[in-house]
């Protein structure tokens, strides 16, 4: 039996597992699932014949290169910054290694010595990064084996709830960590090209800057901009591209409500807010309004961020119940990003039955024969329940496909790698789509970039 | 003769030198200034019989040493991170030493060893900080002895342009270091506390909170918060007070229209604009609006930060020249703030006859048997031409005073110090008014934290 070692049995790690022990019979193997904590590493097993489960400090180098040793190839679901010392040890014995997360600079640099080792370090091979890349370059290689001249990319991808769970007025759960939610966009400018010029959107007007998009029978949605769009000219091959940018999926109206929230300062993540314990929501929202003993808070945000008294908006703030004098924030030392992550948890956390939704949609303008061309691409993938979260499905089983792949010899690259080759992502996508995770393809008259589909 | 070193001899330094020679013969001085460019220091010096220039790399540890050895006392207008060198110096060769500069942890951390050798380093006795300190503490220890409890301190203060050299519709032009003005604010959310309430405001409100104040004969000003209000509780004792906060003065309607700028991202400083060097102030201001092929730069920006036609914003950004095409940027990989203060500086640089002004203003509020009461102090200095500015005699002329008055054993403190006791500001502040630097105090009718004055 050939043994794989799955380190990290996190939220991600369901359907990873659950599809090789699955393959197990056929494929001749078994999984071994390591974590922190024996209890969750055994609650993704649950005593299949083919799985065993391991109690595993990633920290204790001893523990870390007996598992290592022992098994054929290791998948790494650890916090992308811990990668390193499982590579590390990977290198030592020998193991080839899968990673959904970013490549890191110190991943890159063991390329060589990974390559002369004849071993393949495949990184970036779950849903973003990962399906994006491979359903991506798909159709820009065929494009260009056509003959295509590539004048447009735009790519989106959102993590949402599904329309049948869909039951707050911000049209949003957090079906992932939720401080990243808080803090999307800060750090820096979001950066962009669109018919050969750069474009800049600074932080506090990012969620004023959405685009809009549709989806067959999922009807509206709108993205905000990643910081990162230009770093895929050099990734995907497209350096003169006229317009590359790259999204962030939400509901219709999401962004412009969240953008209060950007406004008044409660994303602010870089200092602590004066006794933070004690305050109520209502106290929370009036430190970042003037003081004035004579007017309601609730009016001083509405003056103050010309919010209409028929204005949706308005209601949403209101179902988040910011304005309660008598619940308490109850966190000590506490930024205001942390305090609204609290209150939004209040409203935004899924119920028991509660189904998540993945959405990616890709924008390809071409030329091909002195014709401008377009290729609409679409994917929706919805979660079965809480353990196998579409989340899951679309990080975990390309993670769980390129394993056996790579076990199997199918895919034979060298290398410290991200899935942009056609003999890693062909076969791949082809047993994604065995999986539910299919992409729709349709050929639309060439807009170019449609500015009737930006707002601000 | 007694020696007085003054190491750094720029723009700040003028006025401070003039008054040091002016008192050579009285009181048997010889100033010897010392500056990297040798050219700069004789033009400081304009051939008095009693002042010298030398040239001096404050990083030639030899010829710091031997200058700072032969002197009775330093005056460093250098950098401030530059002062700790001239510090250790002076505390080797048991010299006194003062400086216009926030005092920092490094000097701080001398104090132990400066006070044991019985010997005075004095910080923080230029402007601001300086005279702020100064004349605060002098109101706030009246109050306090005639048995007052303080209930409220603002302090505002600025650099302006003289009201007969005041040409442009921003009333603004810059009298100090360019981009410290378009760097303003940033670094994080802004803190104060306003009737016991704390308060935060973000970098892209901060221009649309500020607040109005009035100075007899000059009219109306505004404010914006400075981020460090807080910090004086400790330095002026004010550990229970309800309200504290301290601001920038502009004109009137300067910060609304700054707030165009925050907004588009323009006084970013963190990343570089795609070719900067060739691109035109039209394609500068484009790269932060949306793209749209059939509408002009200019109503894209209107548009997107609602800015009506008749709105005089409008004007002033057109004074800035901020939409011609043929204007050239002409910088090297430059940030959007560099590049704005590029832009800026076509417009706002004093002309050969122009003057500059300080205004300073302090509100005081305290309860005195029973009976709530309000002081305002306010201070306004013109510059007599560009040499000896407003700056140059609010900042230099208290550092000569002190400077002096720690010669001649007048202030007899001991270890680092700032101006915030009796023993050292009355005799300073006496002498500022001598020579034209006067605070007029009001009483007033007690406001307390008066929420009308307060925009946005």
């Amino acid at each position: 039996m050939r043994n794989i070692l799955v380190i990290g049995a996190g939220k991600s790690s369901s359907s990873l597992i659950t599809y090789l022990l699955s393959k197990s019979f056929s494929e001749d193997l078994h999984i071994t699932v390591a974590d922190f904590s024996l209890d969750l590493a055994k609650s993704k097993i649950l005593n299949h014949i083919n799985g065993s489960a391991i109690a595993l400090d990633i920290f204790n180098d001893i523990e870390r290169s007996k598992a290592i040793k022992n098994t054929a190839i290791v998948i790494s679901m650890l916090p992308a910054h811990l990668h390193i010392n499982v590579a590390k040890d990977c290198l030592k014995f020998g193991k080839n290694m899968v990673t959904a997360s970013y490549v890191s600079k110190e991943m890159i640099a063991l390329d060589e010595e990974v390559t002369k080792k004849g071993l393949l370090f495949m990184n970036e091979i779950g849903l973003d990064p990962g399906i994006d890349h491979m359903s991506a370059m798909q159709i820009i290689d065929n494009i260009r084996e056509e003959g295509g001249k590539m004048l447009l990319f735009e790519s989106f991808c959102g993590g949402l709830v599904a329309p049948e769970s869909d039951t707050n007025l911000w049209n949003y759960k957090f079906t992932w960590n939720p401080r990243n939610v808080v803090l999307a966009g800060q750090g820096g400018a979001s950066k962009f090209i669109q018919e050969g010029t750069y474009k800049y959107i600074p932080y506090h007007k990012l969620f004023r800057r959405t685009e809009i998009l549709n989806i067959d029978g999922y009807g509206k949605f709108e993205a905000y901009s990643n910081r990162d769009s230009l770093k895929y000219r050099d990734i995907y091959g497209l350096n003169d591209i006229l317009t590359l940018y790259r999204g962030t999926i939400r509901r219709v109206g999401f962004s412009k409500a969240w953008n209060i929230f950007v406004q008044l300062g409660m994303t602010d993540d870089s200092y602590i807010i004066e006794n933070s314990d004690n305050m109520s929501y209502r106290e929370f929202t009036n430190s970042f309004l003037a003081y004035n003993p004579n007017d309601s808070v609730e009016l001083k945000l509405r003056h103050y961020l010309k919010i209409d008294q028929d204005d949706i908006i308005w209601e949403k703030l209101l179902e988040l119940d910011i304005f309660n004098p008598n619940k308490i924030v109850g966190l000590k030392n506490a930024t205001p990003a942390q305090i609204l992550e609290k209150i939004l948890k209040d409203s935004w956390t899924l119920e028991e039955n509660d189904k998540d939704m993945i959405v990616m949609q890709h924008l390809f303008g071409y030329e091909l024969n002195g014709k401008k061309q377009q290729i609409e691409s679409s994917m929706v993938c919805i979660g079965d329940n809480q353990t196998y979260t579409a989340m899951a499905k679309t990080v975990g089983l390309p993670v769980a496909i390129a394993t056996l792949k790579i076990l199997n010899g199918e895919i034979s690259a060298k290398g410290v790698k991200i899935p942009v080759t056609k003999e890693i992502y062909e076969p791949i996508l082809k047993e994604l789509e065995e999986n539910g995770i299919i992409f729709k393809n349709k050929t639309v008259s060439y807009l170019g970039y449609n500015p009737e589909h930006v707002n601000g």
